[in-house]
C-alpha cells in the first residue's frame, strides 16, 4: 500500500465493511459504485474516490468485486488482529458495552472490569468480577491490556485516562462527554454521543422545511 | 442561505459547535484556520473548505469571529429548537442515555421510557416512570413526541420502528446494530459504537507500525 489513507476515509471503512459483509451474506458477489451508493447513503463519487485510495479494485463495467474488497478493507482495518480492552465505571454504559457482543466479533475481547462503587465491586458482567480500582495497576502488570474503555463521570476521566495511559494502554475509547488530551502516546478516540443527536435534529427540521 | 450543505460537513457541524462553545467559554474572540485545525485535528484546509460551504465568515489574516461562527452553526443545526424524544428499551443502554445530561442541554427532552420487562415497568428513571408498550400508543395520541430512541434487541427492532414511524415520530435513533430501513418519512440515525472501535483498533495499529 505505502500510501497514508487519510482519516476522514478511514472512519467511513467500518460502515462499508458492515455493508459489504451484508452483501457477501446474501451471496451478491459484484457491485457498482451506483448500487453500492443507494445502498449505504453515500454519493457514487464519494465511494469511488474512498475506494481508489486503496488501488483500482473497481472494473468499468463490472463493478466492485465484492469479497475482494471486503477482504481489502478488512486488512486496512486490521480485523483479524485481536485487542484485550478493559472497562472502568460499571454504570449503566459500562454495562452496557460490557454486554454488547458486537464487540467480540470484530476482535475486542473483554478481561476486565473495574468500579470503585462497593456495591458493584465484586459482581458479576457476563462472566467477569468487577474488581476494585485498587487492583488495576497490579491487573495492568499480569495482563496486556490493550484498550481502555472509559466510562467514568467527567470531573475524574482526567485522572483515569492519565493512569490508565502511565500504566500502558495503547488506545483509550472515552464516553464521557468532555475530550480527553494526554500527552503519552495513547490514540484516544473520544465518543460523542449527543453529536449523533444533534445530526438526527437537523435532518428532521431539513425534512420538515422539504415538506412544508 | 439557499445553497443545500451536504451530510459530510453535516456530521462535522456538532464538532465544531463543542469546540467554538469551548473557545468561548475560555473568551477567545477570534481563531485561525490553522488554529482550529491544530485543535480538533482536522487539517486547516478541511476547515476552510467546511466553514465556506456556509458564507465566507473567515478574513484572511483575520480568522473567524467565534461568536459569529457559533452562532452561526448553531443556526443551521438549529439549536434553538427544542425536540421531544421517548426511548423504548430500559436496559442499560437505555438507563445511559435517559441519565445523559448533555441531551437536555443540547435541545432533547426526555418525555417517556418504555419497555415490556415487568421488573423494569413502573421504576422511575430520572424522574420518569417507565411504562408498558401497552401504553405507547395512548401516550403518542396525548403528547407530540419527535423522536424515539431505540435501545430494544436487533430482533424485535424492525417491528418497534415500523411502530413508532406509524404513531407519527418524526426520527429514530437506532442503537441496534442493525440498519433499519423504514418506507415512511421518518429520519433515522443509526448508530454503529462497534465502527468507533474499529477506528481506534486501526489508529494503534498504525501508531504502532510507526513507532516500529
Amino acid at each position: 500500500m505505502g500510501k497514508k489513507i487519510s482519516m476522514a476515509v478511514i472512519r467511513r471503512l467500518p460502515r462499508y465493511y458492515r455493508y459489504l459483509a451484508d452483501l457477501l451474506r446474501v451471496d451478491i458477489k459484484r457491485i457498482s459504485s451506483k448500487e453500492l451508493s443507494e445502498r449505504m447513503g453515500i454519493t457514487a463519487s464519494q465511494i469511488r474516490q474512498d475506494l481508489n485510495c486503496f488501488g483500482g479494485f473497481g472494473q468499468q463495467g463490472y463493478g466492485y468485486n465484492v469479497e475482494t474488497l471486503y477482504k481489502e478493507i478488512g486488512k486496512i482495518l486490521g480485523v483479524e488482529r485481536r485487542f484485550t480492552t478493559i472497562i472502568i465505571g460499571a454504570g449503566n454504559m459500562g454495562n452496557a458495552l460490557a454486554n454488547y457482543e458486537n464487540f467480540r466479533k470484530r476482535g475486542f475481547d473483554l478481561i476486565g472490569i473495574f468500579d470503585i462503587n462497593p456495591n458493584r465491586v465484586g459482581q458479576y458482567i457476563n462472566g467477569i468480577e468487577i474488581l476494585h480500582m485498587d487492583k488495576l495497576e497490579d491487573f495492568m502488570k499480569k495482563n496486556v491490556v490493550d484498550i481502555a474503555i472509559l466510562t467514568v463521570p467527567s470531573h475524574i476521566i482526567s485522572e483515569v485516562a492519565e493512569k490508565v495511559a502511565d500504566l500502558g494502554v495503547k488506545g483509550i475509547w472515552n464516553f464521557s462527554p468532555q475530550d480527553l488530551k494526554l500527552s503519552h502516546n495513547v490514540v484516544i478516540e473520544n465518543v460523542h454521543l449527543s453529536d449523533g443527536l444533534a445530526v438526527l435534529g437537523y435532518r428532521i427540521k431539513d425534512l420538515e422545511q422539504e415538506l412544508a
